[in-house]
C-alpha cells in the first residue's frame, strides 16, 4: 500500500526535488527541545495584527446565534505559520502590511477549517468549550467567510481585483482536492504509528507537502502577489513557504508519531538548505525574520 | 424561543417585504401533485450543459484517491434550481451561456456542500454508495473546488477579473454566516415537526430565505453579473431568484414537515406576485422559462 501510494505522486513533486538536494549533513541529531524563534517580536506583532483584523471583521452579532460558535472556532484554533508568512512576504517585496492582512486572515480561516476537520484535534482543543453541537456548522462557515474577507478587500476604486483574484486562486488550489483535501485524505488513512505499512516516510512526506507545505506556500505567495512582488519574487517566496511548511510539518508529525527517524531528519536538513537558497535572491532586503523560521526546532508557531 | 427567533431578524428582511405584499388570494388550495415545469427542454439542456462542464472540470484522477468520493458526492447530489437560474439569468441579459457556466458549476458545489452537511439527507441519498468514510473529506473539498472553478474561469487576457470577483463575493455572502450557514444553524435547531415551538412559520420563512432563497438569489445575480447585465437587471434578477427559491423552499419544507398551512400558502402566493413583478422589467425579452419557475407545484427541480 505504501509503495502504491508513493507511485501515486506527481513526477515533479517537492519530495523528489528535496531528495535530489539532500545533503549528508553531520548535524542531524538536532535537539528536540521546542524553542521560540528569533525575531519573536516581529512575529508576535504580525500575529497580533492578524488577530485584530479578524476581531474587527468578525464581530459577534447578537442577532446571529451561529456567529458565536464560529467566533470561538476561529479564535480558539492555534495560529499557523502560514498567515504570518503572508504578511512577511508582502513586506519583503515592499508592500505595506495592510495590503496582505485580509489574505492572511483568509489563510487563517483555511487553517481553521482543516484543523476542525480532525475530531482528534477538536477533542483536545475545542470540545472543552461546549461547542460540540455547533462545530459542524461553524466549520462549514469558516471557508466562505475566509473567501469573503479576501474578495471584499478590494480598494474603493476596485482596481486591485486582478491581484485579489490571483490570491483567491492560490488559496483554492492549496485547499482543493489536489492540495490540502488530498493531504487530509491521506492523513486520515494513517491511524497507526510511524513504521506501519501506510504511516511510512512517504506518508509523512506527502501529507506535509500537501498540508503544512501547501498552506505556507500559499500564504507566502498571496503576500508576495498582494504586496506587488515580481513574478520571480512570487515564485521564490512560494517555494520558500513550501520548504518552511514542510520542515515544521515533518518535525511535528514525526514527533506526534513518536519517532523522528534519521530519514526524516535528513529530509528536513535538505529542506533547510533549499529554503535558505530561495532567500539568497533577497540578499539586499531584511529577511532575518524569514530566516529565523528555518530553525526546525520550532515545532509550534 | 420562536418569538426570540423572530425578533432576531433584520429589519428589512425578505419576510417583512413579503408580508407587506401579501394578497388574500382565493386560489390558495393549490394541488400538491408534483408536476414537471413548462419549458422543461430548456431547463434540461441547461442542466445537461452544467453537468458536462462539471464532468470536464472534475475528472477522476487515478493518482488522487480523494477525487473519487468527491466525484460521487458532486454527481449524486440532486441538482438545485440555483445553477440553472445562473445560466438563464446570464442569457436574459444577453450574455452567452459559456460566460456563466463556471459560476453555475460553483453554485452547484455550494449546494453540494450544504446538502452533504445534513446527515439525514446523506443517509437517504449517498450512504448507499458506501462512501461514508470519505464523505467528511469530500464535503470539505467541494467548497474550495467550486471557488477554484470560478476563479480560474477568467479569459486568457485576464480582463474579466472584476466581474468574476463580484460573482465570488455574491457566492461567499450567500454561503457565509449571514447566509446559508445561518440558515443551516436554524434548520438544525428544528428537529421536530411543524407546529412545535421552534418549527414555526417564522422558522420556515427564515430558513427558506437564508437557504433556498439565498442560493437561487446568488445564482441569478452571478449569471446577470457575468452576462454583462446592468445594475438594474442584476438587482431585479437577484430578487427574482430570492422569491423563486423561497417559493419552492417553503413548499418543500412545508411538505417535509407534514403540513402546508394556509399561512405558508399565503406567503407563497405573495412571493409569486413579487417574482412576476420583477420579470415585468424584462418584458421585451424571452422570459417564459423563468416565468415557468413561479409554478409552486414544482417542488423538485
Amino acid at each position: 500500500m505504501a509503495s502504491t501510494f508513493l507511485h501515486c505522486k506527481t513526477t515533479a513533486s517537492i519530495s523528489s526535488i528535496t531528495r535530489l538536494n539532500l545533503h549528508g549533513s553531520s548535524s542531524l541529531n538536532i535537539p528536540m527541545k521546542v524553542n521560540m524563534p528569533q525575531n519573536q517580536s516581529f512575529w508576535a506583532t504580525v500575529n497580533a495584527d492578524i488577530e485584530a483584523h479578524l476581531e474587527r471583521a468578525i464581530p459577534i452579532h447578537p442577532q446571529l446565534s451561529v456567529a458565536e460558535p464560529m467566533h470561538q472556532v476561529i479564535f480558539s484554533t492555534p495560529k499557523s505559520m502560514a498567515s504570518a508568512l503572508c504578511i512577511a512576504a508582502c513586506e519583503v517585496v515592499g508592500g505595506e502590511r495592510d495590503k496582505a492582512i485580509a489574505a492572511a486572515s483568509a489563510v487563517h480561516m483555511m487553517h481553521v477549517a482543516e484543523f476542525t476537520l480532525d475530531d482528534n484535534q477538536l477533542s483536545a482543543q475545542q470540545k472543552r468549550k461546549s461547542m460540540v453541537q455547533d462545530i459542524g456548522i461553524a466549520r462549514f462557515g469558516v471557508l466562505p467567510l475566509g473567501y469573503e474577507l479576501l474578495a471584499t478587500s478590494d480598494n474603493p476604486m476596485g482596481n486591485n481585483s486582478e491581484k485579489i483574484l490571483r490570491a483567491i486562486i492560490e488559496i483554492t488550489q492549496a485547499m482543493g482536492p489536489q492540495g490540502m483535501v488530498d493531504g487530509q485524505y491521506w492523513k486520515m488513512q494513517c491511524k497507526g504509528s510511524y513504521g506501519d505499512e501506510l504511516c511510512h516516510i512517504g506518508w509523512i512526506d506527502h501529507v506535509c507537502e500537501k498540508m503544512d507545505g501547501g498552506l505556507c506556500s500559499c500564504g507566502a505567495a498571496c503576500g508576495a502577489i498582494l504586496g506587488g512582488g515580481s513574478e520571480d519574487e512570487i515564485k521564490k517566496l512560494r517555494r520558500f513557504g513550501m520548504y518552511i511548511g514542510m520542515i515544521h510539518g515533518m518535525m511535528k508529525r514525526g514527533i506526534d508519531l513518536g519517532r523522528v527517524e534519521n530519514e526524516v531528519l535528513e529530509m528536513v536538513e535538505g529542506l533547510k538548505t533549499l529554503a535558505l537558497k530561495e532567500l539568497e535572491y533577497f540578499k539586499n532586503k531584511d529577511v532575518d525574520a524569514l530566516k529565523s523560521l528555518v530553525d526546525a526546532r520550532v515545532s509550534q508557531f
